[in-house]
């Protein structure tokens, strides 16, 4: 049974913890966004990888919602008394040494993948983790800031202006010509089940999905992919999906985030409180299961997990 | 009562302190090495700049002889158990932030000078702190490692090999084409007082030196440059001044050192222990006065100041 799930951050890590334990970790492969990538003060800082590592890695901070579990702040505590205009972007010291390493790894000549494969193998993480490309992709967003067109770095928007700015548009810097990393597509190529995890669609997998290769694999394999919806009762899950989908026009609900997907999905899996529109998704050829997706422990993950697992085998 | 001084870190961290007792700190301008600096994971390190900022900023770790006072190594720590071999430049978590700053203002294109600035105004310092220059100037060692000529970079050679091989020879990659930062050659220009603080001769007051322009001018104005020994009794005041010296041909003592500066001494304060070589040095045509110039404190420092300006006016 393998499994190549495409994912995002927080959500995503939540899911794959479940993940883990409905199918060997060894036969899953986990696609990761890197269009939030950013270098910050120099360093080059993957998002969504380090929290798919922290979760699977059991190192993440389920209280605090994202970071590392007993990390403090004092380099970054400093850097604002130095300048608290640079220090938004709040790393971790332990974070940080993520962040040292994969630095000084990259300019040695390594790349993403390798770097994603020490990191995640320093956190005795089973599955396999890949970041969607070892070439640059940035999420770009469009925003209007007091009345004029500002472009942002993905990152800028959602962390520093903590996504206030009406949206304009999304784009992926780099994805027209970035090549999917080692494996990406043979994994996809030879899963048993796809799966999109709860993440942001349009912040975490339309990156991926925009990597050329990648949506192309997914529309020839769609009887085999299963998402998991990001929005429960119109709302996110978590974060703020909810500033995005508009700008992709679609709707805030369970429907409109698989509408998103069109043309991808085989099958979807819903929340509970969504029954009621489980029939609207269906008659666009999806199939629709609905559990309990708000995945506060592991067990609950787990469910949800062999729900998707269950629509496609 | 204008002073200029060379500088490189701890030594003229504590000899700036009794400095800035003897004079008006507005009146002095430091010119700091920047030929140990480097680029750690990623970011821009410079180690005597550093080390003069915290001493004047009251920063310091007096007992550890390095460092901030209160700086925590959880990033480093953390480094370390990704991999050890990277982990051997010991930066602390406050520390940190010095180098996340500096970097992140050196890539949105300010000047070493410009950030160097900042830098020593959030430490509240009144002594104008000048990196000798904007321009990189890297100081690399020729050793004999397993039988075999090595070229590494200073702080591979000081730090992570601890100066245990055989040095060959000390070059200064970049120097011959550096200018020296702004206001460099002015301050000299204009200075009562030149003072070569105690400091590693080879590794730190020679890179200075050997920015174009700044040997002239000492050379021109020697009548007011005095020195410090940073050599005691035969051996160096602090650090490892005794691996270098012999290899710049002279012997490891404050007449060895006072040698090494040959046609820019005006004048050389000693340490009592060495007064039986004071004649040797009068020889050369440099005034000599002795002290104690172990500087366990700033009033000890201070001292030591006083005697390098009354020597010269």
């Amino acid at each position: 049974m393998r499994v190549a799930a495409l994912a995002g951050g927080i959500g995503a890590g939540k899911f794959l913890r479940g993940l883990a334990r409905a199918v060997p970790p060894h036969d899953v492969t986990v696609i990761v966004n890197t269009g939030d990538d950013v270098v910050m003060h120099g360093l080059r800082v993957c998002p969504d990888v380090d929290s798919v590592t922290y979760w699977l890695g059991d190192a993440f901070d389920r209280e605090r919602g994202w970071g590392r579990r007993g990390d403090t702040f004092r380099a970054n505590e400093e850097l604002a008394r130095f300048d608290a205009e640079l220090a938004w972007f709040n790393l971790g010291d332990l974070d940080l040494a993520t962040h040292l390493f994969r630095t000084d790894l990259l300019a040695s000549g390594a790349t993403l993948s390798e770097v994603t494969q020490r990191v995640t193998s320093r956190f005795g993480i089973d599955m396999r983790l890949l970041p969607m490309s070892d070439d640059p992709v940035t999420t770009r967003v469009s925003v209007v800031a007091e009345g004029e067109e500002v472009d942002l770095h993905f990152q800028e928007y959602w962390v520093r202006r903590r996504a206030q700015d009406e949206v304009k548009s999304v784009r992926y810097q780099g994805a027209a010509s970035a090549r999917p990393a080692p494996g990406v597509l043979v994994a996809l190529r030879e899963a048993d089940l796809i799966v999109l995890c709860p993440s942001n669609p349009v912040a975490s997998v339309a990156p991926i999905l925009a990597v050329p290769g990648i949506r192309e694999e997914l529309e020839w394999r769609r009887d085999v992919v299963a998402g998991v919806s990001p929005i429960v009762g119109g709302r996110p899950l978590a974060g703020m999906a909810d500033r995005l989908l508009p700008v992709a026009g679609v709707e805030v609900t369970a429907a409109g985030a698989a509408e998103f997907y069109s043309g991808l999905l085989g099958a979807w899996v819903i929340d509970d409180v969504d029954r009621g529109i489980a029939g609207r998704i269906e008659r666009t050829g999806v199939r629709v299961a609905a559990t309990d997706t708000v995945m506060t422990d592991d067990s609950k993950a787990e469910t949800v997990a062999r729900m998707a697992l269950a629509l496609v085998t």
